[in-house]
């Protein structure tokens, strides 16, 4: 299963990059594969292990300011692994070229 | 916390109310405090509780055509209960008047 | 078209109902049917009139810290209109009672 | 400003890098800078050039089935140009080294 998260602390200056590097640090510790992007973090394992890290994440943001707002989008294919990568290749595949990524 | 989730199954026609009506059952089930709305379904309870119904959803869906999509939005606010009802409650009395809910 | 949006101005203090009131405020501005809900407003109309709403209220919450982070829900089918009632109402249908909302 | 999205068909089969593919078509035709990724397209641009090619994704979907689910999320920091590199760039930085990107 494929989730991407972002989790922003309520309250707390225009920059978000320091939580965000903690986030990533959590993603590496949880060994599962993991892609920080500009708009959140995708990683790619069963439900209970990714919730498992988002909410470590959500939790850390919250105990900032005591307030966070998380979301998150699943995509969960009976069977499938690799789509971390393997979703983009599989479109660059129908186009018969690379894309920018 | 405040979650709302949206799930769809890929794959299946294009009316998706049959799923939603069991999700709903789902939610009765939890106990926990729910409302449905066009977009999506809102419920209140810890993070635990509330991500064990939504994966319970989740998996009701991908059981049908083997891929569902789920986006989950939280909003966590320590120490913060009966939100469900009292953050539209909050904008109400900064207006000084209902609104449409 | 239904939408469903949320927007937030980044660095600013823990309530943002004052935001979501000026937000309620442009909806009905708007003569488009809406709904607030705890997690965000429903809005039904065409896309370049429900975006122009959105618009409106993300650049009033940039306005204030410089900064807003803005999610938007579109669920658009061919055709279909009253669904910001009738698609609760399709699942009441189904079930064969109300459920709450 | 930043925004990611993600059009879903309702009702077609279970692949839908075909349609991902004819996205990113729109999005080079768009002159718009775009990362492709596993779960969203990330598009850098103001926001009437970034909704345009989202709405032109989101009708070029609906045109299949007749129904489309369109998610985003936007993040606008006033007067910030180059965040589509530039915000992993600098959690990069906080951490002191390279993460997966």
């Amino acid at each position: 299963m494929l989730a991407e998260f972002s989790v922003v602390p309520v309250g707390e200056g225009k920059s978000l990059s320091k939580d965000v590097a903690r986030f990533v640090e959590f993603a590496e510790e949880s060994g599962l594969d993991y892609r920080l992007g500009p708009m959140g973090t995708v990683v790619e394992g069963d439900w209970d292990e990714v919730m498992a890290l988002i909410k470590k994440c959500h939790d850390s943001a919250k105990g900032g300011t005591g307030r966070a707002l998380t979301r998150i989008a699943v995509d969960d294919s009976e069977g499938a692994t690799g789509r971390i990568t393997g979703k983009v290749a599989s479109v660059e595949e129908k186009l018969g070229r690379e894309v920018k990524k």
